[in-house]
């Protein structure tokens, strides 16, 4: 898949003052090498590139760089809506699992990249739909890292009836519950007692937030058969967000889908890191 | 300090047709073995006893009937508000862990129980208050179960940065964070992780809730020093519950007092189960 | 791939005497039936069937029949050496994650069964070798739970030096580490912390037992690539031991290889029982 | 209780030279200022101290300076028996739970401490004894941080019947079980799922190891109470181990009692520590 790349987008976190006046420095770099380049509309102050809105700048670029942290690759990913264009991740202080590079290494590393010498590491997303009786969804959304349902602080508990392919798995009265892809399987999930799942992994785990009954621990389950999740409290506010982005408030019947989308997100992987040395750098082991 | 009860409380759980049932009749029962009966006068209905108000109730009574579950034994004991009067905890359905007496024992064990003969056991509370800036405390009550500090489902994350005795203990970029006395380690804390504290245990547990840190695991402090809890992100709601009972928006910067209370909750025992009798059963150990 | 079975050998648990009798009966009930049976040569008393050794029972046999609980089963998976001759694993007492049939309705689903009217559920198996400096290997051998290295109780600490697919994963100082198939992810590896693997699952669990350093949480990675662990440290005895069966001192530089077997476990399904409905059983879901 | 101080013991831990070295320097820095120095009669090499068998020794001196990490701290707290000495634990590398104080900043905390200013923390200690049928036992021995008993990487699971000041507790079906002091709190039974105990916390955990039931939780009880463990399997190996230091094969039947000791640890404090500040270097909080 790797190629020569000519039209690079380039999407920084826009509150990150040292994000912002990176994607100046690569816009005119960029421009010397004689790629076009181009940013969101959204973005503000003066750059060397084109701006797009997300549907045209994801038609037009060949190749994406994110200035930031997990959560600006996240915003990257949604912006590239399933298009499988390669994700050059920059961390901008500290290693992120999915910005593997850092500023330090950018240029060099984008050097070579940009002439189609890299590898990728395809990372798996999921479709989540939520539903409210019979008709469509009220929101359809892929996430690269989970989909949670979760109590809001005034509710006791919620009720949360489960099922994978169509047959009942549990009823869970807990503070909600985790569906995360493997990328996601360091985030959140990890917090709430869930395993760690290998990036390349053809599965989706299933933790649920401080359950009530101590049996009901992590499952991992694969990824081509939908979960289905049924709120079946009301005493108090349930809440689904999706790559912790945004919190839609659901409704005692209310039906969650999550099966594993079609589409994959391609990151650009660091050639001097491994996913373990990763893991090892981020966990801290090796320290007690 | 077992003696002859004379003057009899009866608080039944409101929502509960057969609790409120067994008080209609334990009404007429005590009235027939010459036992004055006093209710809330929050109760509806027709019952063979005088109506008096909390503040009134706790001054006139030495002895008291709670009929249902802990929810309700945990409404008795505020109503109470420290006054050491012993609580007959009578469960309606299942066993409670304060509640040890079915109701199919409650008559005679009851008879037993008002001639003086019984023991009680002693279960600390909690002194929380809420403070911000230099003023009074905003809140300040007593808890039997736990102090609760969580995030809503919109927030990302809570910082809570938690001191013990002035010190500082760390901070916690978690859901939350869960003081519980022994009590209260059998409910919410144990979900999220916490250990089972014996009952008459001088100890109170810290448990963060999905921390981050992945380290950061449950803390069993003396209860006789102050635990203070300073928010210190304003990403979000999050919010101060007692009990299970209240929440309470917090802001940035508000500080949660907690140190033990001087009063303690007295539960008359069930001469037939001991403590790890009633966790064998509603943790069902002895099964897997 | 059902058909109609004709040559039925019976493993029963020789330790259990319900179990013979058990299988004296289905014996007759079979012959009854003109089907040939077979038993394994190690059987005492008398049965009306041929017994053949493990080797010659394997090849002549088209179905078998296992009476016992799932440490049965697994004996019966290692006789049959990865021949996918279909398993109708009955229990003889309480339920089993793979003997699925109680007895008491063993006789009408094996009638169905041995018309060729049943569905399977494949399960994985590990490949599992012990290797010492450049030789072959120590030993070799086929497990359906768990391949497991632990350190013996007088030895301090086991140094564990992982590797996934040739890539250093980490060096674990824990009591040991289990590698567990989906169908061994709900034995020991579920009592060291482990998740639950759905039994279809194309995933491995490597799960630490006790690790030094906290943050080494469980990992689920795909079984298709080696798992290598190498014992570091030489402080004490630490032992292999593959499905709970045999025990084999390790010593220091010994490396252990674990990699998805070619062969898979075929285990006849009970018609009225999913997977989940089994995990709730056996975890005790819907009770605290 | 902090007084002049005159007659100071060393214990250096032996297999590390810098401790031997520094041991050797400090003899010479306390024989210049005055200071009769004793040491172990079973330190090899030269040193300006007088030699001591450990009963003599904790009869002679009124201060001890460990050098080495927790584990040599333990060995002194063994050689002490129970004399209320102070112990300055001085760390030769990492930071220790006990040994607070760096080789760096050794010299100058030994003046103060010398001239009796400090302030100790003490730390309770556990009787542990191991009774086989009626006579009197086998063992009896002080511990400071935790009593094992655990199974053989052999056995399959050891059954472990235990009471709680007489009343039955539970049956355990697990790797084995730990009964730590709070100053234990931080070693085996973190690992094993315990939670942390602050030092001078009148409390003991037991925390099971790996259990069969997922809801066998850690417990926390108070000290003053024995704990009873009966060995109820006999299909494997399964031994006591007091503080690491002795694994002792138990048999089918055999008892282990544990109570807290009359005697305590008294550890000089390092003054620029507190306890949270070990615990947060330590295990890494405020990382990840």
């Amino acid at each position: 898949m790797p190629e020569r790349h000519q039209r690079v987008g380039i999407i920084p976190r826009k509150s990150h003052p040292a994000a912002l006046e990176a994607a100046r420095q690569l816009c005119s770099w960029l421009g010397a090498r004689g790629r076009e380049v181009y940013l969101e509309d959204s973005i503000e102050g003066d750059y060397a590139g084109t701006r797009l809105g997300a549907a045209e700048l994801r038609q037009t670029i060949d190749f994406l760089v994110v200035l930031g942290g997990d959560g600006t690759l996240i915003h990257a990913a949604s912006v590239l809506a399933g298009k499988p264009i390669p994700i050059f991740g920059v961390n901008m202080g500290s290693l992120g699992f999915m910005t593997e590079i850092p500023v330090s290494e950018m240029l060099p590393a984008l050097e070579e990249a940009l002439e189609g010498r890299y590898a990728v590491s395809e990372r798996m997303k999921l479709d989540a739909a939520l539903y409210r009786g019979d008709g469509p969804p009220l929101v359809r959304q892929q996430v690269l890292n989970d989909v949670v349902i979760s109590k809001g602080a005034l509710a006791r508990i919620a009720d949360l009836d489960v099922s994978f392919d169509g047959k009942p798995v549990t009823l869970y009265k807990a503070d909600g519950i985790i569906v995360a892809t493997p990328t996601g399987s360091t985030a959140y999930s990890l917090s709430a007692g869930g395993p760690i799942l290998y990036p390349s992994l053809d599965a989706v785990v299933l933790a649920p937030i401080c359950p009530h009954t101590l049996t009901q621990r992590p499952i991992v389950v694969p990824p081509d058969r939908a979960i289905g999740i049924v709120l079946q409290s009301d005493n108090g506010e349930v809440f689904l967000t999706l790559d912790g982005q945004s919190g839609l408030a659901m409704e005692r019947g209310d039906r969650v889908e999550v099966v594993r989308s079609a589409d994959r997100v391609l990151l650009v992987n660091n050639p001097r890191l491994d996913y373990f040395s990763i893991l090892r750098a981020k966990l801290r082991w090796g320290l007690r």
